[in-house]
C-alpha cells in the first residue's frame, strides 16, 4: 500500500505531510513524498540548492516517525498537480493526501486549481486536509 | 471517533457509503450517515416514503457490516453541503466521506459546488472517493 503527498514549503503542505504521516502509520503503508519541480527555468540552480536544504529537514522531520517513506522528485514540465496524478496512475498510489489553502489572500473562499485538478483527475481516494492556524491568519 | 458520510443515491454516493464503511473499521470509528432534507417542499409526503425504503435499504447494507453506525436525518432548510458542515462542527466529527462525481452530462471535469463547499469549509479532513464505474459512464 502506498501514500502519496506532494512536497510543497506552506503550512497546507505541512498539514498534508502530517496527516500522510498518520496515514501511513494507520494504513501500515508506505509514504512517498513527491518533490515535483517544472524544469528548465532560469532560477533553477538556486531552487535545487533550497531544495537540497528542504529535504534534509524532510528526513529529519520523517526520520524520527516509524515509518516507511521515500522522497521523489519529479523533473517532467508539468505542474505539481500533473506530476501527483501521473504519477499516483504509474506507480499504483492508494490514497494522495493534499492540503488546501482555504482562503484567497482577498479573503474569499476558492479552491486552489491545483486541489480541483487533483480531486477531478486522480483515480484513487484523496484526503485533504486544512492548516491548523489558517483560521487565524489570512 | 466519527466519521461522517452524506445520504445519496448515486453511484458516487455509494463510493462514498462504502468507503465511509471502510475508514470506520480501519479507525475503529462511528460511522454516521446524515440524510439531509430541506423540508417545506410540495413533494414532501413523496419524498419521505422514497426515503423510509432507502433508509431500509441502508439498514440492511451495513447492517452486515461489522460497525456501529447510526443514520441521522436533518430538515433545516438547507443545501445537503451546508447540513453536512454544519453537523460536523456541531457533532465533533473527525473525517469527512464525499463522492465525487468527475464529469457532468457534457463531459466537462467540474467539481460540483456541494464538494467544494464542503472541501473549503468543513473543519475536519475530507475524504473524497470516486465511482469506480464513472469511467465507462456519462
Amino acid at each position: 500500500m502506498r501514500i502519496l503527498v506532494g512536497y510543497l514549503i506552506s503550512p497546507e503542505g505541512q498539514a498534508a505531510l502530517e496527516a500522510a504521516v498518520a496515514e501511513a502509520r494507520l494504513r501500515d503503508a508506505k509514504l512517498v513524498v513527491l518533490h515535483s519541480m517544472r524544469g528548465g527555468t532560469r532560477d533553477e540552480a538556486e531552487q535545487v540548492i533550497t531544495y537540497r536544504e528542504q529535504l534534509e529537514q524532510i528526513h529529519e522531520q520523517l526520520g524520527a516517525e516509524d515509518i516507511d517513506y521515500e522522497v521523489r522528485e519529479l523533473v517532467r514540465g508539468q505542474s505539481p498537480a500533473e506530476d501527483l496524478i501521473e504519477f499516483s496512475a504509474e506507480e499504483d498510489v492508494d490514497l494522495i493526501v493534499i492540503g488546501l489553502r482555504r482562503r484567497s489572500p482577498v479573503g474569499k473562499l476558492v479552491l486552489g486549481s491545483n486541489a480541483q485538478d487533483i480531486l477531478l483527475r486522480a483515480d484513487c481516494p484523496v484526503l485533504a486536509v486544512k492548516a491548523d492556524s489558517e483560521a487565524e491568519g489570512a
